[in-house]
C-alpha cells in the first residue's frame, strides 16, 4: 500500500488509537507528513515528553507530571470529599463541569466477571485506606451507569462501610437538554422515581 | 482540564489530526499514556523517524523514503502510462486496487478559484515535461469527480495537448455494490449514457 516501511509503521500505530481506523489512520499519516514542521515534529516531541514525564498519582491514580497530582496537592480542594471514578477520563469530565471541589480516586476500571477483573485488579484497597482518614466525610460514587459500574459501586459501598463516611452516588434522570421521546425506559423510570417538588 | 501542560499539549496536537476532535483527542491521549510502552513510545519514535526520512519523490510527488520513489524506480512498472491524481492518498487508493501498472503524478490539489489555487500552485509543469518524453503514450486523469477535480482535468488536457499522448479519464457509473435507489441523478445519468453491451 503505502510505500516506505516508516510510513506503514506510522499508519499501523496510528490505527491503534481509539477513534482512528485504518482509513483515518492513513489520512492522519498523510496530514502529518504534509505538515512536518507544524504537526509531525511537535507531536513526536509532545509524545516523547509525555512518555518521559507523565506519571500516575500515588494517592488518587490521576495522571500528572507531579506526584501527588495537582488536585491532591491543591490547598483549595475540599479534602473531606472523595469522588470515586472508573477512569482518568471520567475525572477530566467532572473537572470540566467545574462543580467538584473535592478530591478524586481513580479505580482503573470496574469489576467484571466476564473480563475476569476482580477487586485486586482495581485500586480499591487504596480507597478503603483513604476513606478511613478522619478528615474524610463523604465518598461520592461516580461510576458509569452501566451494570459493571453499578456492581462496582455496590461492592465499594460494602468495603468502605466500616469507615463511617457518607456514601452517595450521582443522580439518575433526564440529561439536561434531553428529550423524553429519545430516552430509554430505565432513565425515564429513574427520573420519575426521583422526582422533586417544582 | 487535564492537569499537566505536557498532557494538554499532547491533546491539543492530537486534536489537529483529521478525524480526531477534542473529545477523541482526549481519549487518544489517555490511551497513549495508559499504554506507554506498547503505544506512546513506539508512536513517538515512528513519528520522529518519519519526520527524518520521508521525502517527496522529485519525479511524481509521491511520499517515500527514497527519491525517486519505489514506484518511479520500479522496473516492473509500465512507463508509458502516467496516472494523474490530486493527492498522495488517491495514489494509495489506486495502488490498493492493484490494477494500475503504470506510473503516477501527484498534482498536490486541484485548481480552485475560491481558494485562490492556480496552475502554479500545483505540480502541472512537471507533468507537462514528463508527458513530452517519447516513452509516454497515455495520461490517465484520475481526479475526483468534483467540480474542482473536473476543472483541473480539463485544464490539464489543454496543457498536455501538444505532447501527442492519449488523454483518458476514469469511467463514471454505478459503484460496484451500489444500489440505484441511493444514487444521485448525475451518477445515474452518467451510467446510462456510458452503457455497454451485455
Amino acid at each position: 500500500m503505502a510505500s516506505g516501511t516508516e510510513i506503514e509503521q506510522l499508519i499501523n500505530l496510528l490505527a491503534k488509537l481509539p477513534g482512528l481506523g485504518p482509513r483515518s489512520a492513513r489520512r492522519a499519516a498523510l496530514q502529518l507528513i504534509k505538515k512536518k514542521e507544524a504537526l509531525l515534529l511537535p507531536l513526536a516531541d509532545a509524545m516523547a515528553e509525555a512518555a518521559e514525564k507523565v506519571i500516575s498519582c500515588s494517592i488518587c491514580g490521576n495522571v500528572d507530571t507531579v506526584d501527588p497530582c495537582a488536585i491532591c496537592a491543591s490547598p483549595r480542594r475540599d479534602k473531606s470529599i472523595i469522588c470515586v471514578v472508573e477512569e482518568v477520563g471520567d475525572l477530566w469530565a467532572l473537572e470540566r463541569s467545574g462543580v467538584m471541589g473535592g478530591l478524586y480516586h481513580v479505580l482503573g476500571g470496574t469489576l467484571s466477571a466476564l473480563d475476569g477483573i476482580g477487586p485486586d485488579d482495581l485500586n480499591v484497597a487504596g480507597l478503603v485506606l483513604r476513606s478511613e482518614a478522619r478528615q474524610v466525610k463523604e465518598v461520592i460514587l461516580a461510576m458509569n451507569a452501566t451494570v459493571d459500574g453499578q456492581t462496582t459501586a455496590h461492592y465499594i459501598t460494602d468495603r468502605v462501610e466500616h469507615a463511617e463516611v457518607k456514601v452517595t452516588r450521582l443522580a439518575h434522570g433526564v440529561p439536561v437538554g434531553g428529550e423524553l421521546d429519545y430516552l430509554d425506559d430505565g432513565t425515564l423510570a429513574a427520573a420519575l422515581k426521583a422526582r422533586r417538588e417544582f
